[in-house]
């Protein structure tokens, strides 16, 4: 790829479509593509389970408070005295490193323009739409519940952002942790995968 | 142009190249170009100078206090117990009202995404850089002073994020208020102005 560029990451707002982009991309430059494939690989090393960490390994927990609940239990030796929250985040680091490693490739959410801000062949994506764009997508890929849609989007955003503000002391979604920031809502999915393809290329 | 779209503001980082970004995309799409002229009409209709519109209009005072210095000064009868700074935005955002029904055009900076924003037919567009490639410009458009070039642009950063914060209650610079954000340090100046010039067509 050119702009010396290896890795894409692609960090998204919950209901923008971003998930879709990052598949395209992957799709259209023929590279890796690590979203569940990723979840897969930490819950396997963490011993956790896939929802567990596709939940955790994002989203601030319920109490946002990160707090210390398992970190003495005997079971969990390998905490070593961390929190459960600070476990799946070394671990997650470590299995993004060694993915960004292995070749060019798409990495999905999770961190990943951080936590590979210094290798200097990432090409750093965001992906966010308007609320009633993400409500309309969310209440068609998931369905309603008895909150209203809006209502689960702010509650996934303020999760998101505390998640990625206590592990990178960084603000989610400022425009500039990354190199390009599109509104899939105004731009259309599709055309934003052709836009990050040709950056990228 | 496309997407319903028939004004394009662009706001911009100190020294990463907005505002030829700007000037390309207005050329490119044969509209109008407000930035320097419509610091003029602010001035002219103010009474302010040009280099004092230019100023204030766009950062937080020295004490970012938005103090009300003039207020009770008989002779800016205009003020009618405004401060200065509030009297200015009022007029500014005025004449971007106006600008904006003239037809289509590119308006930079100014809060103009913000003032805009119940219009429907903005195309938001926000242009930074890295901090090295802004201080290159900045020293290649300016030159040096004895404040080195990184401390120049950090003081500017934090006196036009007072600015939009105070005016406009949002963060300056958060993907979410704009369509688009670009790195123009990664992406190009010209490939900026040619992304943009698409999106709108």
């Amino acid at each position: 790829m050119g702009n010396n560029v290896r890795i894409i990451t692609i960090s998204r707002e919950f209901g923008s479509g971003g998930r879709s982009v990052a598949k395209m991309v992957a799709e259209k430059l023929e590279i890796g593509y690590y979203d569940k494939e990723l979840v897969k690989q930490v819950a396997s090393e963490t011993g956790f389970d896939q929802a567990y960490v596709e939940q955790a390994g994002e989203y601030a927990p319920e109490k946002s408070s990160f707090t210390c609940a398992f970190s003495s239990n005997a079971t969990l030796g390998a905490l070593n005295g961390m929190s459960v929250d600070d476990f799946l985040w070394v671990i997650q680091r470590k299995i993004i490193l060694q993915l960004a490693e292995k070749g060019p490739a798409v990495i999905v959410g999770r961190c990943a323009d951080y936590i590979l801000k210094e290798r200097g062949d990432c090409f750093n994506v965001f992906i966010h739409a308007s609320m009633a764009a993400r409500a309309d997508r969310i209440v068609h890929l998931y369905g309603e519940t008895d909150k209203r849609p809006e209502k689960r989007l702010e509650e996934k955003d303020k999760k998101r952002k505390l998640y990625y503000r206590h592990y990178t002391n960084q603000e989610w979604g400022m425009s500039q942790n990354y190199n390009l920031s599109l509104d899939s809502s105004f731009i259309g999915v599709e055309k934003c995968a052709e836009i990050i393809t040709v950056l990228a290329k």
